[in-house]
């Protein structure tokens, strides 16, 4: 299986990228990957590759990039020489099964719907991240592709949800929540009052409006919302883990005993952070285009950049596209 | 000064609220309380008050409540004997200055609007909570007042929150951020554009979009967002405590080690809770009606109850009410 990854994208460039690349070529035995971008660049990071990994990864040329802060829809339109087109053009070619990207959100999710296309009848993609909750992995759709949505947007993201939880993450008959202001049916807007009339008269293992207080304990599989708010959210999510990790470090510094105490508390708060680490996680599926394309975290070091490529692996490997497309196909489409 | 409060709202009824009220009175030599609620069911609770608070201490019977599932608007019409009903008419008569419940956030909102009233010029009411950042304290409002705004209504939120971190907590020209899912001038939806556009033309010292992740480092003083996106944000940060709460007492059971480093860190985490306990930080007023309207969380014991009045006070004594109307009137309104 050979995965197309967007080697300039992200805060680290592509020495990071790469090494990602490498180390999950060395993994995964039947997985190549053409690291796409400047080969100028790309080229003296891979010296050091093993021997078993080097045959499997490829450099493709692309003489621009797009930097974070361009418009993203301008930027996949002109810049026809970009890393993140040219990766995304060779899943629409064949050439690669799917694509991984740490680039920028706007443009990945621009790049999906002008490059790879959407998956017939679906409206607008939804960006479906991994959230660990206490009990489980749940997924919170939509974080940023749609910022504001129809309840036929909000349904596909559920319906995209259910699938990949399913095909993909092998839960069984996973719950579908609807994020609102309260668990009440008069809870909510026009918007999420239709959705849950959508929601109902379809087969989802729907059980209703969830609470945000409900996500950390994992109050369903799948939480689905507008991305205006899932971006809100899972930014807020990473700002509060950085927060509380300064804190800590300030209070460590200004006191002696729980220095101490920490040498005893260590094994402990590694298992939680173990749980709750991004790099661990990986990729953010991009559901609803017409092929497997994974964004990264931006700030993705080489093992991040490596656990998205194992999810791009797992979503091509267990057809996550088709089965969506079939989902849909089969009276999933409610327009 | 009088403030009324519903002794019947919140999850743990007459004996936390009373409790709260008489430490209140015991606090403040100015401030008088009047219990509204089952008078055979207060009395037997205020035995024990010193003499010191007794005399300020009053009971104003109510025969009914409305709990936390009722319809809200509907409960606030119909239930005229209702303990926070018959709170909100002591305002709007003026027999007391403010008041505070820990009842049904729908029913002090619309008790708010239907028998408190509005500010003459605002359009809809906002519920604007405290909450802890790193360096200091931000209001994000609105948490659940008006689900879905107009731009007015998110323009009048910002100049409210202005008004009640000047006046009230005597923060010198707060900054005033606008929820987005991304700093940059073409993120958000037409609703940020055009309010964003409303914060220009003001004379509030406005800094821009902010993102989610910004508002845990305390990024403005104010960060104002629609009524559905904080609400689920405030639901999921007070979650999120309780999921790690839960979390770090699991792995205590299942571990030695970690008691021993707990025992030296106890003080640092205790400071770092202090910050962010909600029972010191009091209560959220409902700015925008023509009156000190306070919401206790649902979960208030006496301690949480006394701060909420504590802010009632403050709210009533700095003028806030007053102080809104005035910015209002002064060129304050867009419409």
């Amino acid at each position: 299986m050979l995965l197309a990854l967007d080697a300039m994208g992200g805060d680290h460039g592509p020495l990071e990228t790469c090494s990602g690349a490498i180390m999950a070529c060395e993994m995964f035995p039947d997985l190549e990957v053409a690291l796409v971008g400047d080969t100028a660049a790309i080229e003296p990071l891979l010296k050091s590759v093993s021997s078993v990994a080097r045959s499997r990864i490829h450099m493709v040329h692309a003489e621009e990039m797009i930097s974070m802060d361009e418009p993203p829809a301008a930027a996949m339109r002109h810049k026809r020489h970009s890393s993140l087109r040219i990766a995304m053009q060779m899943i629409r070619s064949g050439e690669a099964a799917g694509c991984v990207s740490a680039g920028s959100t706007g443009a990945i999710v621009a790049g999906g719907v002008l490059v790879v296309g959407r998956i017939p009848g679906i409206d607008r993609p939804g960006l479906g991240v991994p959230l660990p909750a206490v009990d489980r992995i749940s997924m919170l759709i939509d974080v940023g592709a749609t910022v504001r949505c129809k309840p036929v947007n909000l349904y596909q993201f559920a319906l995209m949800g259910d699938v990949y939880m399913r095909k993909v993450l092998g839960v069984q008959s996973p719950s579908i929540g609807l994020l609102s202001n309260g668990q009440e049916e008069i809870k909510g807007d026009e918007l999420i009052i239709e959705a849950r009339d959508l929601f109902r008269k379809s087969s989802l293992n729907f059980i209703g409006n969830v609470e945000g207080g409900g996500i950390p304990f994992g109050v369903a599989d799948v939480v689905v919302c507008e991305g205006l708010t899932g971006n809100i959210l899972l930014k807020f999510i990473e700002g509060t883990g950085e927060a509380i990790y300064s804190l800590i470090r300030e209070e460590f510094n200004r006191r002696l005993l729980p220095k101490v105490g920490m040498v005893f508390m260590l094994p402990m708060l590694k298992d939680i952070w173990g749980r709750f680490n991004y790099e661990n996680l990986g990729g953010t599926p991009l559901l609803g285009v017409n092929g497997a394309v994974i964004k990264a975290h931006g700030r993705s070091r080489a093992k991040a950049v490596c656990s998205a490529l194992r999810v791009a692996r797992d979503f091509v490997s267990k057809n996550g596209v088709s089965s969506i497309a079939e989902e849909l196909s089969e009276g999933g489409t409610m327009e």
